[in-house]
């Protein structure tokens, strides 16, 4: 796979999809990474295992306020500021970028550093997808150390962060970021090639250009929901109208849920979405459809635009879909991480 | 010079009167280092021309909130985990601690660590006093930078810092106390002897103890203030009571003015101080009687204790002395740094 202005704009809106209703907007980071092409030439997406077995691979993005991410403007240095400070850390060179959380926004920024680096991007991410919590990556699951973590402004101000353990890591991380305006850039969990081929979520790169391409390739807009499915492997859950939405804002994140009542074939049927940043739940009469780590999202059903947690309005016609979790998050350890228990629900997970 | 159970009260009685009125008690960190040196023996106070050129000297103390200060425990061995990240910053071993500001807790925290470290103290330290701004240091005035800065809380956590500018940096390590529960531990300005010899304020920890034992050797409690005043070549500006007290605290300052009513000898006279923190301008009649950085003290007038700006109450008897400050901060570099024009005043500093 090869990233350039003739699929970024299908990675962005994968990206989107993957998010799972996390607000921060690719759009900006696509701008950007289309400059980074434009300039620097197309980003090579390897396979992990191209690389030698100790070659330094460095996962990256944003950390802190996405709401803030989406308002910054990047210089677009920060993937060379974080790489030199890497390379200080480990006395070794960084030979590959991945994203930490190819969700969102955060599938971009790495894309337009590694255009500038000059640096391949491997085909994994940490997630998968977007999660809340930092250490919530595949990497944590497979005990690679979070630190020593790299964050900059892109300003010329830059910290190091070794924390005594991953509840402090991120403290220290959203307290750094808001010291830096908000949100800034990081690399954590800095790897050598050998364990980036287990400890991560392999193929996030290459699924999300693959999401983006359903999408372009479907010309009657209202048949776009279905073909994310496909592209997915989802489920639909419903389709319907969003008849019931209650949101509220506290300690950084937006909580609440959210009332689908089904239309046409679907008619009669009402779905809940709980929701925490992210769609977390899907609950039909009581019967848990769909959970976390299983990607839930919420399509806008004329467009198959993906509609944030933040941008549900009483009344909007919506797709329901799930797309069960890679593999990797199905373990009892992986299920304690990323499960509906780390999220306060007490429901088993089940796989949609 | 020697630090050990029979003159460190005295060093730390020193500190609080170097203080200028900031708070940040140093009778916990007198405790820890009593405690120190009982278990690791006296911490010897050398000449940094008894260093090698390249010895590594590190300036420590804490950062952050010195209300909070006064109340946290530290374990001891942030010294320690100080030590270790500056040595693996700069590649080189750590030969002897200073501390960066020899006022208040500042000046007993690195006596404590250079005991359980087994490692000298230098004759010198960054202020000669209390100033609230991190950078309000010779060895910032003398061109050193202040990072790569390390920080830690003693549980575990370590940050390390670079920044931009002398304004983020204490932006930054501000913002990085506060994610670390209000004040951390920090290593900063680190230096090799060579330049500790110029580019610090020479002779500040003998200074102190000069002070306390002034004190101690005044067996009359009435007579200490001028002991004090003594020790320090300080001129007594008035004895008197508070009949003023204005105190406003923002943006985590405390800023105000007080009014001593002159008495016996001083009857009639009233002199104003003006205070952001510390005490940094006398008034008399509209004139300036002392500013800073000249250290201005507002002593308990029947024990010599000093008192803070926060514990000003009216009707306390008082005697307000003011020292001139050390050579390096008489230059017209240096007054940009610490004189009045620095905090807002629009008076020419003139030596007491």
């Amino acid at each position: 796979l090869r990233l350039d202005a003739s699929n970024l704009p299908a990675f962005a809106r994968g990206c989107a999809v993957l998010a799972a209703g996390a607000s921060g907007d690719p759009e900006l980071g696509l701008v950007i990474a289309l400059r980074a092409v434009e300039e620097h030439g197309p980003i090579e997406v390897i396979d992990p295992a191209d690389l030698d077995d100790g070659a330094l691979v460095m996962p990256c993005g944003a950390i802190g306020a996405p709401t803030i991410a989406d308002e910054r403007i990047w210089n677009g240095d920060e993937g060379g500021v974080l790489r030199d400070a890497v390379e200080r850390l480990h006395g070794s060179t960084v030979r590959a970028l991945m994203c930490f959380e190819i969700g969102g926004a955060n599938g971009l920024l790495p894309v337009g550093w590694a255009a500038r680096l000059g640096l391949p991007l491997v085909d994994a991410d940490g997630k998968g997808r977007t999660f809340p919590g930092l250490h919530q990556q595949a990497m944590h699951l497979a005990g690679v150390p979070a630190g020593p973590m790299a964050m900059t402004d892109g300003r010329g101000n830059t910290l190091v962060l070794r924390a005594v353990d991953e509840g402090w890591a991120e403290r220290l991380a959203r307290g750094v970021a808001a010291s830096l305006g908000g949100v800034c850039a990081g690399a954590l969990y800095c790897m050598p090639a050998e364990r980036a081929r287990t400890a991560t979520v392999a193929g996030s790169p290459a699924r999300a250009v693959a999401i983006g391409q359903a999408v372009a390739g479907t010309r009657e807009a209202r048949r776009r929901p279905i073909a994310i499915a496909d592209a997915l492997g989802a489920a639909m859950l419903i389709e319907g109208r969003l008849v019931d939405v209650e949101r509220r804002a506290g300690h950084g994140f937006v909580q609440g849920a959210a009332t689908v009542q089904g239309a046409g074939r679907d008619a009669g049927r009402q779905l809940r979405l709980e929701l925490q940043n992210e769609y977390l739940l899907a609950l039909e009469d009581g019967e848990v459809r769909a959970a976390v780590p299983d990607l839930i999202c919420v399509l806008a059903g004329d467009t198959g635009d993906p509609i944030a947690t933040e941008g549900l309005r009483y009344g909007q016609n919506v797709a329901v879909i799930a797309a069960r979790a890679p593999d990797i998050w199905l373990t009892g350890d992986a299920l304690a991480l990323v499960g509906p228990g780390a999220f306060g629900y007490e429901v088993e997970y089940a796989s949609v």
